[in-house]
């Protein structure tokens, strides 16, 4: 198996019927990250590692940015100094490793990195009480039912981030996430085997770029739209989430609570609107 | 929004083109369950929360035990003396917390708990360590290529599982898992709104009904084929995991490795065989 970066060549036995041929094919690149956190305590320097995740390789600082903006670990961009990739006993394993250094004056709620829990589960282990934990840490408020988004636009966005999809082309094996304004040009995409860290490049990304909150933008994802894609945007300000696929009953009910229009089954020139449908003009 | 076992009724707006109208949806539910594990340690009984899934409600105990199982943290089902609901401060979360008790005399690998990283990410962090961990781990082996499996009956698997799926039909928001014995019978299935949840609680049941291992079984999932759905059923010693989407680069080469026969894109008569095609009989 040969790689480039997010694409690995392999050999198979392709079937039609019962017949069968031998053939070439892609694949999705899929490699741990673990993401370590550096941080001053009692005027000291402390490493800690806080997540692995499978994940395609590249935009691993995206990644992390997002991950951990969105857990609610970091507050800002400006909280981090350096990402290095520290030495490793693996060779192998350098460009899995990514260690994000915090500026000294920066608190991390260690408790909150023991529990390894984070924010969808942090208190009390219900449905309620995830939603709750979310409230308690967004930074942004929806006052307006902004932006006002014509149904004709929306339809657009699957064909817009299809072709942004480079990798899936190859590979069938990659979630999309892309960030458009309500005129209908796509800002930005970012792709990925785990359909969370597609979500958290691009949010990284957009931090990068200094676009939070994304109060007037609204984000499509090309699966489904699970209670935790409905938290990180939710985090990120995010006013309208688009999905290709279904929402579930948590992720309808935080979308409610967080003033977020959610979208779903948006393809074929349909969609159906699960939650503050007044941001959708209609004919 | 009213709730039954797995389905949640909801009211949308229903756009096609630019034309609304209102309608009734229905969801996949989706709420946290937290995993305790209780153990004994120097003479005393210790509880330890350990995950936190987001999942669909029900079959909760076999999630619990695939869970524990595939990751490492139990050998067998006989290790465990009890499952139980613990008094929990809200009362919404009753039902989201299940303390899974081990005997007195299972020793539990604290330092797995608490790096809380698990098989796929416990040693180096690179997919080499990552297959060299789940190698050690495998309590099985697979010495013949068996079953020898027909690829007429590989096609029919997809509608047998589809059959199964009733949570689907209404929310279009799940993932299943099926096992099958060689001449295509369907043994059991499993679905969640998490696709390794799908995966774990088919597993646990099979536990329960003292399948394992399942080396002379397949194993369909409605999805694609990650690395940790190939770990998981390296674990459990599935002879041939079927997958409705794509493989990754990482899971090919474990399912080489673990000597596990790897389908992809199985569907409309047409399937890929990544590993060990030779159990799989054509024309």
């Amino acid at each position: 198996m040969e790689n480039k970066i997010g694409i690995a060549k392999t050999e198979i036995t392709k079937v039609t019927g019962t017949l069968a041929s031998q053939s070439s094919d892609y694949l999705v690149v899929e490699e741990p990250l673990e993401i370590r956190l550096g941080f001053a305590k009692n005027g000291a320097r402390h490493q800690k590692p806080i997540s692995v995740t499978m994940r395609t390789p590249g935009h691993d600082e995206e990644l992390a940015l997002g991950f951990l903006f969105t857990e609610g670990i970091i507050k800002s961009i400006e909280q981090i100094s350096t990402f290095s990739r520290p030495p490793v006993r693996w060779k192998e394993a350098r460009e899995n490793v990514l260690l994000v250094e915090l500026h000294d004056d920066v608190a991390v709620d260690l408790g909150r990195l023991e529990r390894n829990f984070y924010t969808s589960s942090s208190c009390g282990v219900c449905g309620k009480a995830s939603i709750e934990a979310v409230r308690v840490q967004g930074q942004w408020e929806h006052t307006e039912p902004s932006p006002l988004l014509q149904a004709e636009i929306l339809h657009t966005f699957p064909n817009a981030l299809a072709q942004q999809q480079s990798i899936f082309d190859h590979t069938g094996g990659l979630h999309g996430a892309a960030l458009f304004d309500a005129s209908g040009q796509l800002l930005l995409s970012r792709e990925d085997v785990g359909r969370h860290n597609a979500l958290d490049k691009l949010i990284g990304l957009a931090m990068q770029q200094n676009l939070l909150p994304l109060n007037d933008k609204i984000v499509l994802v090309s699966g489904r739209a699970g209670f935790e894609l409905v938290q990180k945007s939710a985090l990120a300000g995010v006013a309208v989430l688009a999905a290709v696929g279904a929402p579930t009953s948590l992720s309808v009910a935080l979308a409610e609570e967080a003033g977020m229009t959610l979208v779903g089954f948006l393809r074929n020139g349909q969609f159906n609107v699960y939650s503050c449908p007044e941001r959708v003009m209609l004919r």
